[in-house]
C-alpha cells in the first residue's frame, strides 16, 4: 500500500502510466478511446435491442420498459459511492465510482455504473466536467459534458414553459386566484450567469392588451440543475408518475395562502410531453467499456444530488454490481440517497464506498485552506501523517452515518501522486479502528487495474447481511425529521427554527405535505451548516432560516445558511480556453 | 380542376380520404406512419452509412463530410417553395413543399426535401407545429416539433453563454473597453414569454466581489429563432467558417463606438463547440418516406427565414430534385433566399413554386380580415371568383419578384375543401396571363398522389434555361441595396431613412460592413411595411427607423415598423391541451 506502486492497466499501445497525469489529459484519453458499438454494451447488460435507441455516436437512450422486462433477472448488489466532506476541488467521487466499476469488471465480475449528468454551466465556468477523469472516465466525454441527449435542455424548457404560463395566467386576470406577489416559481438556465440571479421582468408597456408585456415581477434564474423539475425527473419511476408529480408542483399561493399548482395552471401535460425522452436514462461506456447509465443531475444542497431512480431500477438488474454515486459527502448525498431516493425506489443498498483523500483529511485537521482555482498550499504537500490523523475525525463521522443506516462502509483512498505511504497507512488504521474495510485505489492513473483491491473489498462488504433502514418514518413530523437528521447525521446538538421556518413548517403540514421526507439545504463543505468548520464539529445547533417545498419531487427543504443556486463566472472562465482545432476536434474541455 | 376531385393515395388500410381532414388529425397520421429505418432513407440518397448517425427513432444527423464526398454526384434541380403574402394562418407552404417532394417521388423521380426546424415556443403557444400536415408531413412529428436533436437548445446555450461572458467581462472591469450602456447582445429562450421581452438584470448586491451580482443592465429575451447565432448557423458552410462567423458577432461598442466582438470576449471557441452537432443537418422522412432534411429555423423578418446552407449543399446532390422552402411570401423568404442564401451557397435555383390559396387571395381583395385563433368569417366561404381575381394582384407581384431574379415560377394552388372550382379557374387564368405554369394540389388530403400535377409542372419549369441573377452586387452601397429591394421587390416608390437609420448605415459602412447584403425587417403580412395594406400596394415609401447589424450571419437589417422578437401566449395556449394518454403517447400536439 504505497502511493507510488501502480499496477499495469490495459491502456493502448504507446500510453505510459503517469503519476503526473493531469485533468487536461482526460480529454485526450477520451478522444483516443475506441468506443465499442453501444449495442454491444447493452447486449452485455442483457438489454434487448428494441429497448435501446442510439442517440449519436456511443450514446443511447434506454426505454423504461426495461424495468418491467428485467423484473425476472436477479438483482445485482447495489453499491453507493459517497465521500468524506470534500474540499472545494472535489475528492474524485465520480472517478472512483467509474474506477470501481472498471475494477469489478477487470476482476471478472459484471458491473454497471450510474452517475449524474454534468451541468453545462459549470463545465464552461470553472469546475470542468463531471464524468470521472484520467483512465477512469465515461466517454465520449465531450458529448457527456455538453448537451448529451438534451435532457438538461428539456428540463429547462419544461421549467420555463411553466414560468411563461404562470405569467400569462396573471396577465389574463389570474383565474386560479394566484396572487402576483406570491409567485415562487422562478426560471432556469444551464449557464453560469450571476446577472440573472435577481431580475425584474415585465418591463415596458403594461396592461392586458396584446401589445403589452407581462406583469411587472421580481424574478430570477437558477441554474437548471437547481430546478424542481430536475429533482422531480430524477425521482419519478414512470412517465405516468412523472405526470402526477409535475402536476403537484406549487408555483405560488392565493391571497389566502392556498397552494396553486402546475395542474391548476394547466401546464403539467405539456411539461410531461417535453420530458418524455428526458425520463429515459442515457447509456454510455467507460474507457474500459463498462456500461455507464448517465441520468439527471439535481443540485446537491437544495435537492438530492443523486442520479435517477429509473437508472438504478434498470441498472441493478443488468449486472452483478450496480455502482451508483451520490453528490458531496455522506451527510449530504448519501443521507438523501438513503432517506429520499431509496424510499422512492424501494431498493436497499448492500455497501457504501466512502472516498477519502489525503489532501481533504489534511484540510480537516484545520491547518490548511484550499481555494478553488488556486494551487494547493506548498505546506500541504509535505509528509504529515499526523495531520491526516487529526482530520480523520471527519472520516469517522461519515462512516458513522453509513452505519446508522445499517449499511456496510468501505473506505476508498483515492491516491494522488503527492501522497505518502505513511499518510495512506493512517487512513487504513482509522478505517480499521472503525471496523471498515479499506483499499488504496489508483484508478485515475491506472483505470480498473488500479481499483482491483477496492473491488475485492467492496465485493466482500456486499456479502455481509443486509440491514438497511430508513432514518425516519413518513409519519414523524417535519420538525422531528429535521431534528433526527441534524443530530444523528450532522452531529448537531439540536435545531434552531427561525419564526419564519416554524411558520413554514406549520403551513406545509396543514396543507398536507407533512408526510414528505426532508432534504436539508446546507453547505457541503462542512458536516455543520458553517463551511468554515472542518473535521467533525461538535457543540453547535442547526439554524433553519426558512423552509421551502418541492412538492413535485416530494420533499421539503429547510434552508440553513446561504445557498447559491446560480453560479457566476470567474475571472478566467473555462469557456475562454475551449475551442476547435484545425481538424474540428474539441480542445480545452476537461 | 375542381375542389372536390381527389386522386387516391397510398394511405394505410382503413384510412379514408377526407375533405374535412383537420390539423388535429396530423398527429394521428404521424403516429400511425410506419417509419422506414433511417439508414434505408439515407442509402436511397446515396449517403454512405458512416455519414449518418442515428439520433433516436427515425432521426439521424448527417456528417458535413457529405458535402465533399458527394461532390462528384450530379446536382439535382434546385426548387424553391415560396408563397403569396399569407394570412396570419399561413397558406401551407411547408405542407406544399412536402407534398411536392412526395409527388415527385410518386411520379418516379428522386426528391429530397429541405425544411426549417419549427420553434418550440410557438408550437406550445398558438401556431402549432411546422412540419407540414395531413398526408404531407415530416415524421415523427412529435420529435420534430419538440426537441428534435436539440439544435435549437444548442443555439440557446451558445447565445446565452456569450451573454454571460459579456456581463462577466463588464463585471471584471471591461478590459476590451466595452461600454456598459452600449451592449446590444440580449438573451434568448425558445418559449413564448412576453414577460421576458424587457427585463432588468443584475439586481441585488452590486460591486465586483464574489458575492455580488452582475452589472445592473437593461436587457431582454428574444425567442431562440431570432438569435443571431441561429442566423449564423444557417449560413455557415463548414465548422471552420462557423467559428469565424461567430467570432465576428458584435456584442456592443466601446465608448468611442468601436465594435466589440465575440472574439474579443473570447467566447467564439466555446460557442462553436456548443454548436458542433447543431451544424449537422437532421435527416427525417415524410409520411411517404421521402427524405427530409430539417435544419435551422432563423426568424423570417429580422433574419433570412430559410433553412440551412449545409442542408441544401448536401441535399442537392442526393436526388433529382431538392425542394427547399423559404419563410413567408416571395418578397420576404424568397428575396433572402436569392440574395443572401444563394449568394453564400453558390447554388442557383431552377424553379420557384409560389403557393396560393383562395382564402388568402380573397383577403387580398381587401374585403375580408382573418384573425389567428378565430374561425374564418362566414362570407369568405361563399363562392366568389371575383374576389379571388381582385386579390390576385398580390400573386402577380410575387411572380414578378421571382422573374426579376431570372427564375421560372410555378403557381401551386393549395386546395381547401371549402374552395370552389370557379375560384381555382381564376387563379389558373391569372397564372396563364403572367406566363406561369399552374397546378391544383390536394397533397394535404391525398399526399403525393394529390401533387402529381404540380410535380409535372415543376419538372417542366426546371428544364427551362437557367438565368438566375442576384438583385444587387456586393459593391453597391447599403443604401442602394435597400432602395433596390424596396422598389424592385416591394413596389415602393422609394425609401425614407430616419436620421438614426442614416447614421447607422454610415457607421456600418465606415466599420467595414458595407459589402454585406441586406435583410429588410418588415411585416410579412403585406408587400409594404404596413400589415394592413393587402394586395399589391402602390404609392408608398419604405420607412426605415433604424438599422441593425448581424455581423456573424453577415447581413445588415433595416427595421421597418414594429418587429416583435418575443411572442406572448394567448388566452388559451396550445400547451394547455398537450398531454400524454394512458399509453404514454402524446396528444393535443398539432
Amino acid at each position: 500500500m504505497t502511493a507510488t506502486a501502480h499496477s499495469t492497466s490495459d491502456r493502448g499501445p504507446g500510453e505510459q502510466p503517469s503519476l503526473t497525469l493531469t485533468a487536461q489529459d482526460s480529454l485526450g484519453i477520451s478522444a483516443r478511446t475506441q468506443l465499442r458499438p453501444i449495442h454491444e454494451i447493452s447486449a452485455a447488460m442483457g438489454l434487448a435491442e428494441d429497448l435501446i435507441e442510439p442517440y449519436g455516436r456511443g450514446v443511447a437512450k434506454v426505454d423504461l420498459a426495461a424495468i418491467g422486462r428485467l423484473a425476472d433477472c436477479p438483482a445485482g448488489k447495489y453499491i453507493l459511492v459517497t465521500a468524506i466532506t470534500p474540499t472545494p476541488l472535489g475528492e474524485g467521487k465520480t472517478t472512483t465510482a467509474v474506477g470501481l466499476g472498471q475494477g469489478l469488471q477487470k476482476s471478472g465480475r459484471r458491473a454497471t455504473i450510474a452517475v449524474r449528468q454534468p451541468s453545462l454551466g459549470p463545465t464552461l465556468g470553472i469546475k470542468g466536467g463531471g464524468t470521472g477523469g484520467g483512465w477512469s472516465q465515461v466517454v465520449p466525454m465531450e458529448r457527456l459534458n455538453l448537451h448529451l441527449t438534451g435532457d438538461l435542455h428539456a428540463v429547462t424548457a419544461a421549467h420555463n414553459q411553466l414560468a411563461a404560463m404562470v405569467d400569462n395566467h396573471l396577465h389574463r386576470g389570474s383565474p386560479s386566484g394566484l396572487h402576483p406577489e406570491r409567485v415562487t416559481w422562478r426560471r432556469v438556465m444551464d449557464v453560469n450567469d450571476r446577472s440573472l440571479r435577481q431580475i425584474v421582468t415585465g418591463m415596458g408597456p403594461a396592461g392586458g392588451g396584446a401589445a403589452s408585456n407581462g406583469p411587472l415581477q421580481q424574478s430570477g434564474f437558477d441554474i437548471t440543475a437547481a430546478s424542481e423539475v430536475m429533482a422531480t425527473l430524477s425521482l419519478a419511476r414512470s412517465l405516468e408518475e412523472l405526470r402526477d408529480r409535475l402536476g403537484r408542483i406549487v408555483v405560488g399561493t392565493t391571497g389566502d395562502g392556498e397552494p396553486v399548482t402546475a395542474e391548476d395552471i394547466k401546464a403539467a401535460g405539456a411539461m410531461t410531453v417535453l420530458l418524455r425522452e428526458a425520463l429515459q436514462p442515457n447509456l454510455l461506456q467507460t474507457v474500459e467499456h463498462t456500461p455507464a447509465l448517465v441520468h439527471c443531475g439535481p443540485f446537491g444542497n437544495i435537492a438530492t444530488g443523486n442520479s435517477s431512480v429509473v437508472a438504478d431500477l434498470i441498472g441493478v438488474r443488468t449486472a452483478d454490481y450496480l455502482i451508483t454515486e451520490a453528490g458531496f459527502a455522506a451527510d449530504m448525498g448519501a443521507e438523501r440517497f438513503f432517506n429520499i431516493k431509496c424510499r422512492v425506489s424501494g431498493l436497499s443498498p448492500d455497501a457504501a464506498v466512502v472516498v477519502a483523500t489525503v489532501r481533504a483529511l489534511k484540510v480537516h485537521s484545520g491547518r490548511h485552506r484550499v481555494v478553488a482555482g488556486r494551487p494547493l498550499p506548498e505546506e500541504m504537500l509535505k509528509e504529515s501523517p499526523e495531520e491526516v490523523r487529526e482530520g480523520a475525525e471527519n472520516l469517522r463521522a461519515q462512516l458513522g452515518i453509513i452505519r446508522r443506516h445499517g449499511v456496510t462502509p468501505v473506505v476508498a483512498i483515492n491516491a494522488f501522486p503527492t501522497d505518502f505511504a505513511s499518510e495512506h497507512e493512517v487512513i487504513a488504521q482509522v478505517a480499521a479502528e472503525e471496523g471498515a474495510r479499506c483499499a488504496v485505489s489508483t484508478h485515475f492513473a491506472d483505470g480498473g487495474a488500479g481499483a482491483l483491491e477496492l473491488a475485492d473489498a467492496v465485493a466482500e462488504a456486499a456479502e455481509e447481511p443486509e440491514a438497511f433502514r430508513l432514518l425516519y418514518r413518513d409519519e414523524e413530523s417535519l420538525v422531528e425529521k429535521i431534528e433526527t437528521i441534524a443530530t444523528e447525521v450532522y452531529g448537531a446538538d439540536g435545531v434552531d427554527l427561525s419564526p419564519r421556518a416554524a411558520k413554514d413548517l406549520t403551513a406545509y403540514t396543514e396543507a398536507g405535505y407533512g408526510r414528505l421526507p426532508v432534504c436539508v439545504a446546507k453547505t457541503h463543505l462542512s458536516l455543520s451548516a458553517d463551511p468554515k468548520l472542518v473535521g467533525a464539529p461538535r457543540g453547535w445547533r442547526l439554524p433553519v432560516r426558512e423552509v421551502r417545498l418541492s412538492a413535485g419531487a416530494g420533499f421539503v427543504y429547510p434552508i440553513c445558511g446561504t445557498i447559491q443556486t446560480m453560479p457566476g463566472l470567474g475571472a478566467n472562465p473555462a469557456a475562454e480556453n475551449i475551442d476547435i482545432d484545425a481538424e474540428g476536434q474539441v480542445i480545452g474541455l476537461f
